[in-house]
């Protein structure tokens, strides 16, 4: 079958990583291992600079007729003025909202060859495999009201709104315990019911389904703040943890910087299956973001993007065997000692962007 | 002068480490270093298994007449399921907010003989000395609507307000500033501008103020979700962080992880200098909370609250050198080896919350 993908580069080293993508893609296609019907369009500072919107209506039609949308990054200082509804962040987060992307999937796996590239201990991280499951559609992100107003004398009030209801608590724990039973079995529900109501309902949801429909997997609970401090402390305790839209963008981001992986951590944004087609939205983007210090300079780290392709190819397009031999091809560059800047240990020689890219294909 | 102070230690270990406070009061009693007027009262839980709320209105008064409180932590499974509004915690958040402790100061600073505690490397964490200052009376810790709603059909809707207005900001802004003067001189705001509304206010007062006041201060912003990677891989790059009250939740508690202290760390929660009196109202606490897995048992670090009595010296009751004489005891005790579970090393022997007291009191 030929795939629709649709490749969204956006801003910052978003380019650069997304080309050795094609670049990979192409050579799949070359070898006969799968077949693209490839689109590009733009979303972020980038569709700003072209339409003067972060994402463009025809950008959103593409978006909704692919089989899956690979994103690069979005944002940079660039941008910093322009109006808040045509920011480059407003994009991202329209087509998670539009596609009701509510699961977001965010790996933080240490790399055994890159274990020192870590500011944690080696013993801390070695061998560490957890996933954040992250809701995407919901929380402080999309709530009602969303305001700044001014109270004159100057003085303003902003107001941002947490809103979450039974059912979006309860689709995003379903998708955390149906994946822990496919890893170690185990579910960390992450909140502050100490202090937000919708942590309260949080909670009593997670608590509620768990036993329902999933007492063969282990849950415990535990306070965001708390959880922040023990991901650093000992992350390996921990197998899938669940967390709301803004909780999980802190966590995940601290459980990818703690593996040393920053550079090399794909994630998947789904949709709810439809029943009558089987199939699902998806989105594929690394976690790092357009990291506009090093943009343009042909060194970002493309292996969280080349890995969100293969992330595609397995959960989207069924072909789990061409994403084994990617992320094999990863793993043997890592393993023969070529490194991008950002995963080298001090004095270790470096290579750049291309480089990478065709050292992937090479292997 | 003899000094009104209020000891509230709370649930957990909370009695455990108060008891070495009094140990220490008494001791500079008797050596004619300070005079206090000591009160008692109940928060927290023991509050609600006394009078069925979090904090009686007698022990509000007396926190309202006292110069200073020093509280030792709220909370434990053992109150999982009292009412919402007298939920431990809220006997602490009503603290906060009647006596509008609007500026929480937690220092996280990485003590030289405990740079192996921590799980971060030795050369992350060694010489770290940074000072987050979190706004604690806003925020969606206090914001109205903050409910949980029956929408029927087994559907519950929650919601949880964050507000702030920009004179919230700009005097918590104001107390980062005044201490990066006195310390390395740069102050990291902190907050989530691209997508929270109140993020986009609190960038803009900070800013605002910064040119009208502090032009002489370094001044940089940072996404919370990026700040809590960076505080993980190179924290050392940071004086004083400014953030609202949930971001500075979790950031304190993650720098202090970081620093391999965090049963040594104290903090101050300061209201407004009453320009009549001259006086502020004041409460310390460690960093730390009630860690109710080893309550009870003789083996919890005293120092955080130990320090919260120093910290209460030096910023309440003008007696610098006295403090002085705590810390230094402190400083001694860790030096000469002695240490309890939570800060020794694999192998190393460790002393009970009594003997660590009484060694401090010894140096
Ligand atoms: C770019 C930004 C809007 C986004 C978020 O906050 O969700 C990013 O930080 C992420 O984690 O994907
Ligand atoms: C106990 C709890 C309400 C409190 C908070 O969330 O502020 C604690 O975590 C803290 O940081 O002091």
């Amino acid at each position: 079958a030929t795939h629709k993908l649709l490749l969204l580069a956006g801003d910052g080293i978003g380019p650069e990583v997304m080309a050795e993508v094609k670049r990979v893609a192409q050579w799949l296609e070359q070898a006969g291992l799968a077949s693209f019907a490839i689109e590009e369009d733009l979303v972020g500072g980038c569709a700003y600079d072209a339409h003067g919107v972060a994402i463009s209506e025809a950008a959103m039609v593409r978006a909704k007729g692919a089989d899956a949308i690979l994103l690069g990054a979005v944002g940079g200082p660039k941008w910093a003025d322009v109006p808040y509804e045509a920011r480059p962040e407003a994009g991202l987060l329209r087509l998670r909202k539009d596609l009701q992307l509510f699961a977001n999937l965010r790996p933080a796996i240490c790399y055994p060859a890159l274990a020192d590239a870590s500011s944690l201990k080696r013993e801390v991280v070695e061998g560490l495999d957890l996933l954040i499951v992250r809701e995407l559609t919901g929380g402080v992100y999309f709530g009602e009201p969303k305001t700044i107003t001014d109270l004159g004398n100057g003085q303003k009030r902003a107001i941002d709104t947490q809103v979450y209801d039974t059912y979006e608590i309860e689709r995003i724990a379903a998708v955390a315990f149906e994946l822990a039973r496919t890893r170690r079995n185990k579910v960390t529900s992450a909140e502050k019911h100490n202090v937000m109501r919708s942590g309260v309902l949080w909670k009593q949801v997670v608590t509620d389904l768990h036993a329902r429909a999933y007492k063969d997997v282990e849950l415990e609970h535990a306070l965001a703040d708390s959880l922040a401090m023990q991901l650093v402390r000992w992350p390996k305790q921990y197998d899938v943890i669940v967390t709301d839209n803004l909780f999980g963008d802190i966590l995940s981001d601290l459980a990818a910087m703690a593996t040393g992986s920053l550079g090399m951590l794909p994630s998947a944004s789904l949709g709810a299956v439809d029943p009558a087609t089987g199939k699902r939205a998806a989105l594929y983007e690394p976690v790092h973001g357009s990291a506009p210090d090093i943009a343009g300079k042909g060194i970002a780290n493309p292996i969280a993007m080349i890995g969100s392709l293969a992330m595609a190819l397995r959960y989207s397009f069924n072909e789990g065997a061409v994403a084994d031999r990617i992320e094999q091809a990863i793993a043997g560059v890592l393993a023969s000692g070529k490194r991008t800047g950002d995963i080298a240990a001090p004095g270790m020689e470096t290579i750049g962007t291309e480089a990478m890219g065709k050292a992937i294909i090479a292997e």
